[in-house]
């Protein structure tokens, strides 16, 4: 039968982890999809590089955008990342002649995932991304597919495997954060410039993914982000102490005739709810809904064999002439704006940095009342001489209040820097 | 646009669950599907019975096969269960009509799949099971489709609610089996004859499903099945303290060139293997390939709501045009027999209750030395006056052996009934 011919822009680990991948699995694939899968062209930076596999007989492009245009292709894969430029306009490209594309560029369908959804419609064609959102886990077709008969009204999860890591090493070290951050980018685990991920951004790509496929496309300025550089060794105790882990959660919940409640933040989740257990370099995505209740699946988000997995899996999807809406509904939807957090309620662990002397704790809890936000739980460590952690958890509250209160509690004499506020999310259980 | 006809057969929860399902979400079903998704025709056993939703306007078919030959419908939904009689007569009808197949029936698709693989194929139309494995969890998706592009050394899990309820309710209450089971049953999570579950035949059909589908099917008698019946409450004791879990897993590897392995048996799991935290009623599904890495996926794994789920979640497949081959791979395969576990090497847990004086230990370790079965751990725990229970570790070796010694230990005077051998599946960490 017609082999499936395949243009690949982007040769890095990926790009060339799907050619490796191809080519292992080249008799499986083609049963699995009905036809052969073959790569035919590519695109990169540079021709000459070695990249450890033969380029011998596939058609080279200098430009990207040459290689969508290419009328010998049926499918192009774009990996070179980016939300703008030449990614965005190969994918254009594509599209806009009726081509396919599979991609694996979170930023891209996170920022211009509903203009190309329509792009995509428009020319009666698709765009499908599942190795975008938590690498070789199937989390895009969980949701569009395996839960196509549910209104969920929660999905999620832990969504950045650098952020995950850097957590556990310091839950388990008993170090902090900078110290970690420096051994995980030695090791490799963390980019020199580690912000996208230690600041909640590339998990915040992969949430509004997976809240555009579970309910509605969102405009990714609205969505609230906070990554963990202000997590400490203290909290990771407090935390284990009051039966919780920290984790850098992306969840997005669909309240009944409410915007979007949509987030990146550390939060505290209970050490007993699935996605507690999911520890190192792994990554999880969480589901609700009525019907199917609670799902959770966990794995490898990154790296060069789940992520080409990941690829390969939609190009079988295409392979079997599989028809599949970008969002998962038929509908092509505008991009909404995320809710405001301030009237959410929940309970929320609040850690300060006091001095260690008498009255500081009728200081804290009168400040705490003069903001209406009730405390079932306080605990205090050690720190350095004459100073010490304080833990607080507040009864349900609503958003808006507790950042008001740590705002008074920060005024006060005896506290040293910013409180640490974290969301508990007890939900997750 | 013009809907997708259902012939539903079977009216009891799940039945049930799907038309009430349908008719909550069916703005969204039609969405996503493309298509209106409707029930336009049913048979049950009884006509009468109020089942809380109103049948009015569906035609009524007294037998299931005469469903199946409705030339008015566009797929045909079988609920009815049991491996033989009016299922599979009703299965075969409308796939021998070339009418695409949903069913919920686990024991169907195990016994039979093979055949009824062929028959789809032949009459090119298919055979969708998303319900039959794991209730709402989309394990058979995530298999099949997900990991399209995977050649996959392992698939399995925890795989009936029954006994992982039981398993952990022993755990933690310290009780028995019988009285949990007897709890479990007054409680509606366990059958008032529980041989299907306790003895591990549920499991074994979900396993053989989900080998026919990442493997090749097999013949599902050939393949080794034992139950949770002979766990105590010591044995949860000893397996909390060797810092592991019992859950009865199934499992299934292809090793290179090899015949499968796949078994069903309770297994000691390390506590921080992701399935071990996986208790009460909840499945869980696992798998591991080169490019993918361990990926396990946990939800509801039975009851109305995530049942209904699945299957709805097959028909918006349908609706959509997805040309979906049975079990994965374009060809139809003949079953083949699963492998010996003689020569399967492995760590193994053996638990003896036995008269505790003095020469009892000596004999045992010489009975295990006689059968070149190693052991690296040992502990006693007192049970009733005069009697003690000993769990021993073994290091890897064959299975054969094992039993070998274990029947040699069960010869001694010092030893009461049978000992209990429990597979130790350290490769889930």
């Amino acid at each position: 039968m017609k082999p499936l011919r395949i243009g690949l822009a982007g040769l890095g680990t990926v790009g060339v982890g799907v050619i490796k991948l191809l080519r292992a699995h080249a008799e499986e694939l083609s049963a699995r999809g009905g036809r052969p899968v073959e790569v035919v062209a590519v695109s990169a930076r540079s021709r000459d590089r070695d990249r450890g596999i033969s380029l011998d007989g596939l058609r080279w492009h200098d430009d990207p955008v040459s290689l969508a245009q290419d009328t010998e292709i049926d499918v192009a894969v774009e990996l070179i990342g980016g939300s703008e430029g030449p990614a965005r306009l190969m994918v254009e490209a594509a599209l806009g002649r009726g081509i396919p594309v599979v991609t694996a560029n979170k930023a891209l369908v996170a920022l211009h995932g509903s203009a190309l959804a329509r792009l995509a419609a428009d020319n009666n064609t698709t765009l499908l991304f599942e190795a975008a959102v938590a690498g070789g886990i199937p989390a895009i077709k969980l949701v569009r597919e395996g839960l196509a008969a549910e209104r969920l009204d929660r999905v999620g999860g832990i969504l950045n495997g650098t952020c995950n890591y850097i957590l556990t090493e310091m839950r388990t070290s008993g170090r902090d954060f900078s110290d970690v951050l420096a051994e995980a980018q030695e090791k490799g685990y963390a980019e020199a410039e580690p912000s996208t991920d230690v600041d909640g951004w590339d998990a915040a790509h992969k949430l509004a993914i997976l809240a555009g496929i579970a309910f509605n496309p969102i405009r990714f300025e609205s969505l609230p982000v906070e990554g963990i550089r202000n997590v400490t060794a203290a909290d990771l105790r407090f935390a284990t102490e009051l039966g919780y882990r920290i984790k850098l959660l992306g969840l997005a919940r669909q309240h009944e005739g409410k915007a979007l409640e949509a987030w990146v933040r550390p939060c505290m989740v209970p050490v007993v709810a699935p996605i507690a257990g999911v520890e190192g370099v792994f990554n999880a995505v969480t589901t609700s809904g009525p019907f199917s209740g609670p799902i959770t699946i966990s794995g490898r988000g990154a790296g060069e064999g789940p992520t080409a997995s990941a690829v390969v899996a939609d190009l079988i999807d295409l392979a079997r002439g599989a028809s599949l809406p970008v969002w998962g509904v038929g509908a092509v939807s505008d991009a909404v704006e995320c809710g405001s957090l301030a009237d959410v309620e929940s309970a929320f662990y609040i850690r300060l940095d006091v001095a260690d002397r008498s009255g500081t704790m009728a200081d804290l809890t009168s400040v705490l009342r003069d903001h209406d936000v009730s405390v079932h739980f306080v605990s205090q460590h050690e720190a350095a001489s004459g100073r010490a952690y304080v833990a607080l958890v507040t009864h349900g509250v609503a958003e808006s209040a507790v950042r008001e209160a740590a705002k008074g509690l920060a005024a006060l004499p005896a506290v040293n820097g910013e409180p640490l506020v974290l969301k508990i999310e007890d939900s997750l259980r």
